[in-house]
């Protein structure tokens, strides 16, 4: 049994063309006209493919293709998003959707009547990029924030995403009509460079990164570039410097995957010849277990109360934003990788470092993600690319594990 | 013979109202009314004194106290400016142009006859806010610049020098009727907090920093905070830290007065989670020793050469501003610490971080400069502070200094 991979090809660029501006980049985001617009011709062809379609209360929609069997198992649940970020590539998300899609026709094609139901999900406003917080249908969904408290979320353009929702037609009056399933699975593009990298086929996604968002803010005293002896000087900038130097080196000394990344400065008053009274950067830190992520939270502040000391400076740490590292289920990434293996791929295991509506729904059933490479790494960005052998490849990978699933007696 | 105290305080107080707006704010940018206002009230003190008035094309205004002799010596000068940056403090410039006045009354009122001219000069344009260069009347005084140049310096506020000069009456038609000087002194605060803070009364200034603006641009790759391993990332921002951490770090070691400042920085795109694809950032190296500047200009690039080619980045170095340290006269130098002494004094020889008009009259005649303590070392800003006592005691050390340089035969 194989998904039609030339089905699939020209659905990702056929909703690739949906939300072009006049420039011709590509905009999508959650509960806008073009997300409208996005909805309408994916719900066309799941209505196509003969399958149920039900939205949710924060506009979730699930395409539901019924067991034929009296007692039904659990469903088998796979998914992603379509909403997209501005200027956008045309994978992201979608290519996990459209996949799901193809993955039930295939089964239908073959006249299969699972014993389980099989549910494709498009979540709404993953991307976040419109109301916050980012994934956020898939975190409605497992119950870790209200539909109410959802639907209430300000848009960054004044608007209210229920509000939104229900112009474009899309505020679900209801819950759905299936139980909590027994296994998700999400394919993504990687969104990295690691499988590209390494020349290898197919990420099986054993766990996602925790991710710890700080702002660090030093305080000195501004003060004369020419006139200020460099022994007299309380230079918040050249602390902000060594701190990210500090962090550069540990990151690269350390021997596991945690990231750090310093992707904001901002000194003051920032002129030329003028010594920085104050300098605050952002630290973003990342890694698959929660032990180490706390522990490598803790070390920055100690570094910058010793710094402050020795500097005399006054240094404050303050939390932007926290998620806990998500650990997959390791049947379900067994079964990805033995179908990767089955199908004569390579597959490593591997951490999601991007945030995915998996570690929400992971929360309530067993989850896992498969991954096919990125070109060069590159996301969030027209420049986004997989080959098309990829897209197919993953997209059969993602029907093996579900088949798998579907007839599996692991519990729910 | 001693200046009179009281006097200059109410003059500089007076001045010091010249120029507030509405938050109280005092600003007298390069002809601009209120520079007119404070010139206005500046020559009327200057005329009722007795004294000469000319004014040259760039609108310096000379105040002449002549000679009874027949063939006198060449004059000798003192100045400083009265224009100011914006909410500027009382002080810087004013001090050393109403000091000087008062230098010329007590010696008028002790009934001499000076066998040199005294001129005293209020220079236009010094801080260089409206108009560029900085210290321009100075520069053009001593041909360093032509007046058709200056005078044609497009403002900020999109005004030109020449018709602003014409418009508040401070457009001279020719030059002045006095001989190049035989010795030219500048009393000023010291902006810097080295003679407060070692309880010093009064600065002999030996020489002025060199100046050299650079600005350094880091090109690496703007890259996802989470999916990109440590050993993968061509991080401009880290790259730029390390670079200031290496500034600073030599700054600390050298046993020279050098000073470095890394003032500005930026970071592209400067988002939380993207790893800095280019950081740049400016460098304000100061040295009064010539090839020591120049030997600390050649560190930074060949640092930056070494640090490009380890972390696979593309580093560019743009120098937006130089100017060699000025040495002044070690005569005029040795008088102002014997005054000063004299007078009961502690003296030190120091160096200026600062600019001043003296090191562009120097290219002209013997110069030096008298500095007294700045509270803090605090300037260009409201809180600019010397405490009555120094103000006075700067003056009448001028005073001394001045007396002896008339009599002198120090070639000029």
């Amino acid at each position: 049994m194989r998904i039609d991979g030339a089905r699939l090809l020209s659905r990702l660029r056929e909703l690739g063309e949906v939300g072009r501006d006049e420039q011709g980049r590509l905009t999508r985001h959650a509960a806008s006209d073009a997300d409208r617009a996005g909805r309408d011709l994916f719900v066309g062809w799941v209505k196509a493919a003969g399958l149920d379609v039900e939205v949710d209360r924060i506009g979730n929609v699930f395409a539901i293709l019924r067991s034929g069997t009296p007692n039904p198992a659990a469903p088998v649940m796979m998914g992603s998003h379509i909403d997209t970020v501005t200027d956008a590539g045309i994978l992201d998300g979608c290519y996990g959707v459209l996949a799901g899609l193809s993955v039930i026709e295939a089964i239908r094609a073959n006249g299969g009547e699972p014993t389980a139901p099989i549910v494709l999900a498009a979540f709404t406003n993953e991307e976040g990029v419109r109301y916050a917080p980012d994934m956020m249908g898939s975190l409605v969904y497992v119950g870790g924030m209200t539909a109410e408290e959802a639907l209430a979320s300000p848009g960054v353009d004044g608007t209210v995403l229920g509000d939104e929702l229900a112009r474009i037609g899309y505020a679900g009056s209801s819950g759905h009509s299936f139980p909590k399933p027994r296994a998700y699975v999400e394919l993504h593009i990687e969104q990295g460079p690691i499988l590209e990298m390494e020349g290898i086929d197919i990420g099986a996604v054993e766990n996602l990164q925790g991710i710890s968002w700080l702002r660090v803010t030093i305080e000195g005293t501004a003060n004369h570039a020419g006139t200020t002896p460099m022994s007299m000087r309380r230079d918040a900038g050249q602390a902000a410097a060594r701190a990210v130097t500090f962090i550069a080196d540990r990151m690269r000394q350390a021997d596991a995957p945690t990231v750090a990344t310093v992707g904001c400065m901002e000194f003051e008053p920032n002129e030329i010849n003028v010594i920085p009274g104050r300098a605050s950067f952002t630290v973003d830190l990342r890694d698959p277990d929660a032990e180490r992520l706390a522990a490598e939270e803790r070390v920055l502040p100690e570094y910058l109360d010793r710094l402050a000391e020795n500097e005399d400076l006054t240094v404050s740490v303050e939390r932007l934003a926290r998620s806990e590292p998500v650990a997959f289920d390791p049947g379900i990434v067994e079964l990805v990788e033995a179908a990767a293996r089955r199908r004569g791929r390579t597959v490593r295991r591997m951490t999601s470092g991007a945030g995915h509506d998996a570690q929400m729904v992971a929360r309530g059933c067993p989850a896992a993600m498969v991954f096919v490479p990125s070109r060069g790494g590159v996301s969030h960005n027209p420049a986004e690319h997989t080959d098309k052998d990829s897209l197919i490849e993953g997209a059969n990978v993602l029907l093996e594990v579900v088949l798998i699933l579907a007839r599996s007696k692991i519990p729910a």
